[in-house]
This record gives structure tokens, sequence and C-alpha cells, in this order.
């Protein structure tokens, strides 16, 4: 993610303090909007109304609907650009041997952004108002559907089969994800919480693997 | 389980009306301590002591902790219970072939209970509860590891490897079973929530067999 100060072209100290202003407000504006209308009825255009400011400049300060989602719930990462860059990495480093290491790849990057404890806040954080809070569900389904499900569908490629098939592999890919994130993180289940990452991405990476490009029937 | 009528030898029409208000108190009792001392923390006797009654009626009216737990809790089953004896059976039905089955078994058994409405009510509830109060992932977690996991880890037996490495197994699956309970009836994410259950026993009953019995390095 772009640095906040590089983005308005002005260094940290010569910020003007108007800026700040204005960006806590479209920020403000951002978590009423997709808690009200979820992330798919939610535009840039309205967030910037309620805020009284110009599209553009909401454009200006955080780019994409996705980017401001990332900022608004104070994701330390934009998950789904941080997947498609993690994996279009890989799949220079490896060639044709990619898509047989998506579900170790996949893993790891989720816990190594979880070993982040600002990081782990934020998604524990989501999880646990989705799990209370039927907006705030419909908010992180339409957000996660959108954004890294979309992501992990276009990743596995032809592999994956036709496009309904790719998203019900990438749900199945959500199902474990999320699962393995509230048990280790939410409920603290022993010895998953203790676990090393290493380890897990070893048990893991083959069912996620699997999920993405194998036999499901 | 056993009904409540039959547990305390009278008819429906026949029961004595100080026995519903004595269940109910005892019930309530359960209730406070489970969620105040933990599941392993809790005895029958402190509950009994709770509301004012003799551990010998609690034990008359509820038999186990594991069932008492339920039936505070109000699932409509005994989960560690369920387990030992689905598995049970159909160990009587496959012999040698059983432990290759595991897996799907434990989905479909899953399944099949999530799919009384009354019943994913109830667990729903509980991933609620533990998702936002330490008090109640503390009482989950403990249920968990005590009954279900511990139900799994015996059930796998030897092809497990050793206790600690069975409890590890078993944690492994509670992630994928958690995850999917929580991205199909919590979150609701699509095309997970409207697959059949026969599609996800086959999906996923091969994660569940490879936590238990496969090779996780």
């Amino acid at each position: 993610m772009t640095s906040r100060t590089s983005r308005t072209g002005r260094t940290r100290s010569g910020r003007r303090a108007g800026d700040s202003g204005t960006r806590e407000a479209i920020l403000a504006a951002a978590r009423r909007r997709f808690g009200a209308s979820g992330y798919d009825g939610t535009t840039i255009r309205a967030i910037a109304a309620d805020a009284g400011v110009d599209p553009a400049l909401v454009h200006h300060f955080h780019g994409t609907k996705e980017r401001l989602f990332a900022a608004a719930m104070q994701l330390p990462v934009v998950p789904g650009e941080l997947i498609t860059s993690v994996l279009a990495a890989e799949r220079r480093r490896l060639g044709d041997e990619f898509v047989g290491h998506l579900g170790e790849i996949i893993v790891r990057t989720v816990l190594t952004v979880w070993d982040v404890e600002d990081a782990r806040a934020s998604f524990v954080g989501m999880l646990r108002s989705a799990a209370t809070n039927e907006h705030a569900a419909r908010t992180l389904r339409e957000f996660l559907t959108s954004t890294i499900m979309a992501a992990l569908a276009q990743a596995v490629g032809p592999d994956g089969g036709e496009p309904a098939r790719r998203r019900y592999r990438a749900s199945l890919v959500a199902s474990q994800i999320i699962g393995l994130g509230f048990t280790r993180w939410v409920l603290r289940l022993e010895p998953i919480t203790s676990a090393s990452a290493a380890d897990l991405a070893a048990a893991i990476g083959p069912t996620v693997q699997r999920y993405l490009t194998g036999d499901l029937t």
C-alpha cells in the first residue's frame, strides 16, 4: 500500500492540517456506508457525498474502493492486492510449478499477516463483528467475495475449472482459512494456537491446494 | 439422549409440578457456573450447591457433566456421545475399512445435525458468544477439547500416532469443521451456503481424513 503522505505529494512534516480532518471525515463516512449498505452497495461517490467532498478527492486519498475499505477498517494490508502481488511474485519465481504450490503459499501468506499483532487484531475484530451483527456479516461476506476470493479464483486459472466451479473452490478455501483464524485466535484452541506457522502451512497447505485444483467429488 | 420424563420414571402427564422447577433451577445454576468457571472448572457438586439440591438429584436428572452442559446450552444432541455412538456403529458396519472413512463420516454427521434448525441455532449461538465473550470462548474451548476432540482422538486410535499428535490432529479437524459452520451459517458465504451436504461431505471429508490419519509434514 502506498503511504498516505506520498499519495498527497507532501512530506509528513509539510502536510496541511486540513488534510487529516478531511481524511478522517471520509473514513468515518466510509465506515457508516459500508456498515449500512454492505461492500457491494457502497460507492465512492456516495461516501464523498456523505463527507461533503468531491469524489476525486476520495480517489486521490484512497485510490480504489478496496483500499478505502481497508483504511476504514484499519486493515494494515489490502487483502486482495496482497494476495495478487504475492501470487504474481511466486508465479515468476516458480514458473510452471506455481499452481502446484498455491495452497502452501496462501496459508504461509495468511499466517505471516496474522503474525503481525495489529493485523491480527483487525481481522479478529471483523470476525467478531460478523459473528454478532448481520450488517457486519454482509459487509465481510461481500468484501471477501469481491476481493480475496475473486483473486484466488483468478489465480488458479483453468486448472480450477469453469468460473462457478472456481468460486466454489474459493469458498472452500475460505471455510478452512477462516476456521484456522477462528480456532487459533478467537477460540484459542490448543494445540493449534501454539503450533508454528511452518507446521500449519505443511498441514493445511495441501488442503487449500486440493480445494483449488484437486478432485472434489 | 434419554427423554426427560423417562429418566424421572414418570409419564409426561403424571410428572409432579415441583420437578420442572427444580430442573430449571439446576439448569440456571449450570449456565451460571459454566459461564463463570468454564467447562473444566465446573463440577456437578458446585452446581448442586448453587441450586440448593443434592448432587445425586443432578445426576438423576442429567447423568453426566456433558449431558448437563448440553441441556443447559439447549443443544439437541450430546456431541461427544453422538460422535462416539455414530463411530461405534460405523466401525461395526465397516470393519477394517472404518478408519479410512472417518473423515467422510464426521463431515456427514456434523451436517446432518446442523440441518436440524434448532440444532444449528444452538451451535451458531455458541459460536457467536465465543466470538465476543472471553468467558464463553473458554467454556466452548474446554468443552470441545474434553468431549468432541477427545472422542475423535480416541476413535482414530494408533493410526493417528501418539496422544499429543492425535490432539493436534483433532484440533486441525476442529479448524475445518468450525470454519465450515462459520462460513455456511454465520457469514453465509456463497456458494458454500447453498451447497448440498453430499457435495460438502465429498469435498471436505478427505481433508478431515488426512488430518486424522494422513501425513501432515
